[in-house]
């Protein structure tokens, strides 16, 4: 039994808030708290990047413990490139909270997105601290996820609920994506809520799982943050008995985890930054599972192939050219292309169809299969167009 | 001694000729022939992509024979993704003009640049061809550059002379490039002529040497075209010695032919699709030259930093993102970070000179220095900006 929900439903015990700390600069609540009424399991996937934000090393070290109760998060500000001022004001944004809940602040998770490399304003942290821990319960998931937006255009949650042990369990995930998007980990900021009872092994496995086939499979602009966060928190107050590794309910979990994953991952390429078009990738029949992921990841990172879909034109010729340069085993004489279900190349040269494609290409999803005859291994990835207002987005973010 | 003239001088021997076939559409000379009076040595380098197109599988065979005479060109098709017909339709281009000059098709070089996936119009490549071959001393080498250019702006031609032996050669490269510009290969076709005498073995050394320090290291779009060509003739009727490999005379040539190679492509760079700055970054003291090169290209293709440099705002936070993410060694606390000059940051904070950096970021010219003190490999790379214009012409390149 599953419930789609589009007004988030939120699981039991958790309370948000937000309130307008002016991180960048007045106008908008930029700062935000979740927070769970009983101690949760924890798990967290992390950005691969070898440079790392603040609050990215000080939740690492955290999520060690397979446990935590809250979560403080700003925009405006990513606390990156800040030095050891940056992981004091990381550990001392979790402090404000903890101290004023009574928690050790070894439960509380910190995150921060927003431009690099400027000092935290903590001054004005600390005096929106008390408002922020007071408020709690006065906000929506929504008002959490609008507060985390930074070139997002729309707040990003996903509900769900699934029957687990007899009992109502209820997921809700938020994210905050937009531009520097790629693999390894694409979604800056993603926080999944749950009332599941799970074990710390299963939460753990299952959300690695759902990031690898959802986060970890699109790309907007081939960059990758120092701020990229997946935390998962489950309190058990939906009083199923708890989730084991290889349980028939874990395969429920897991399964629902993944569609909350995948249908937040979508979400971001949709507001890709100046996107017009969410486009699909997949590649059938490779080589292996892996020449499929990089080939259409490829495709899906070149330039060329994401400005010609923003132009509506069916230029499959720079599928071609990104395949050849991927690495991946392609025989050009076997490959079939198809646009939107047209058959624009087949055995590698055209069919002779530019213009039924062209049309094709004006529907605002686009679904690439590119069919290479040589294996078995297949791979999906999402993308968007790059359009002039990515650029403009980009050259102006900071001015 | 050294004669850099900007005027292109041309080596003894060699003949041009433009016409128009009309290959895309009417209204300009887009079929070109390069022409030596004596046979070549000839030595070549090609696209490593998988997806090659037609001419250059033609070409890598023929340049096995160390040999060469002609270089047929054209513009608006690049014959590629063509199958079987493809192969054929080069081929026959090679014939047109063997037939007509005498020679051997073997010693005809074929290239084309242009849209992929359109078969070649054969029949207006046909009716040209008397008239390019007999049009031979009538155009000169701008001409050629020109006939050669897709979405360029600028022919681009360099010239030298070098005294080798007592003897005055001289060396004259011309190229197009643009869009689709990354390493393994850079330009989409240079051609390279030179009276030198040379050994066939030397030619190809000191070209791939000078492909590697020059069109190996620019970047434009992450893309790589399947019809990249770097092709080179030596005559040898500048009557010097024959250079053999490892001489005093070997040195002076592959340095000419590595300075020309560079002063080409950077003329690629410039006239990069859409860009209004050229970028060099530069990586210095990494643990190897590789780790530097590596590096070098993560942050010359971001599209965070190309835009942020478009816009003028010295975002260093995205550089220190690009360099995390490129999977080198890196220790975040003891990167420099310099722009024309301005240290940005240092030991990876903010040295709070933004205002300033912005304005140094209005040149035309910006040089990106990141000192990473970890080691002593050292490399530097090409780029440009990424404007709303490389959309705009990419997303209507074939419309």
């Amino acid at each position: 039994m599953s419930v789609d929900t589009k007004s988030a439903a939120v699981p039991n015990g958790f309370l948000f808030s937000t309130i307008e700390a002016a991180v960048k600069k007045p106008g908008r609540k930029d700062l935000a708290l979740i927070y769970s009424e009983k101690e949760c399991v924890a798990a967290g996937v992390f950005t691969t990047s070898s440079v790392k934000a603040a609050p990215v090393r000080l939740d690492m070290k955290l999520v060690r413990s397979g446990a935590g109760r809250a979560i403080i998060v700003n925009s405006g500000n990513a606390n990156a490139c800040t030095g050891q001022q940056g992981m004091k004001d990381a550990a001392e944004m979790g402090r404000l909270v903890a101290s004023r809940k009574g928690i050790s602040a070894d439960g509380v998770y910190v995150c921060s997105t927003g431009v690099i490399g400027t000092p935290m304003p903590m001054e004005r942290i600390r005096s929106a601290a008390p408002g922020l821990v007071e408020g709690l319960g006065k906000a929506t998931i929504e008002d959490v996820a609008s507060a985390i937006m930074t070139t997002d255009t729309f707040p990003k949650v996903v509900s769900k609920r699934k029957k687990i042990g007899g009992k109502i369990v209820t997921f809700t995930g938020i994210c905050k994506g937009a531009g520097m998007i790629r693999p390894n980990m694409a979604t800056m900021l993603c926080f999944i809520t749950t009332d599941a009872s799970i074990g710390g092994k299963a939460l753990d496995v299952a959300l690695r799982q759902a990031v690898g086939r959802s986060f970890n499979r699109i790309t907007i602009d081939g960059d990758m943050s120092t701020n990229d966060t997946v935390l998962a928190l489950a309190n058990g107050m939906a009083g199923n008995e708890t989730i084991k590794l290889k349980s028939a309910s874990y395969e429920i979990f897991a399964g629902a985890l993944a569609e909350l994953a995948y249908g937040l991952s979508e979400m971001i390429v949709r507001d890709g930054e100046g996107a017009t078009k969410l486009v699909e990738v997949e590649i059938r029949n490779a080589k292996s599972e892996k020449d499929a992921e990089r080939g259409a990841f490829a495709i899906a990172n070149s330039l060329l192939v994401k400005t010609a879909i923003y132009g509506n034109d069916a230029n499959w010729g720079r599928l071609m050219a990104a395949l050849g340069y991927s690495g991946i085993a392609v025989k050009e004489e076997k490959v079939d292309i198809s646009l939107n279900g047209l058959m624009v190349a087949k055995k590698g040269v055209a069919a002779g169809v530019d213009k039924e494609a062209n049309e094709k290409l004006k529907d605002k999803k686009v679904k690439i299969v590119i069919d290479l005859h040589l294996g078995n291994g297949s791979a999906k990835v999402l993308t968007c167009d790059l359009t002039e207002d990515y650029i403009r987005i980009n050259a102006e973010y900071r001015t």
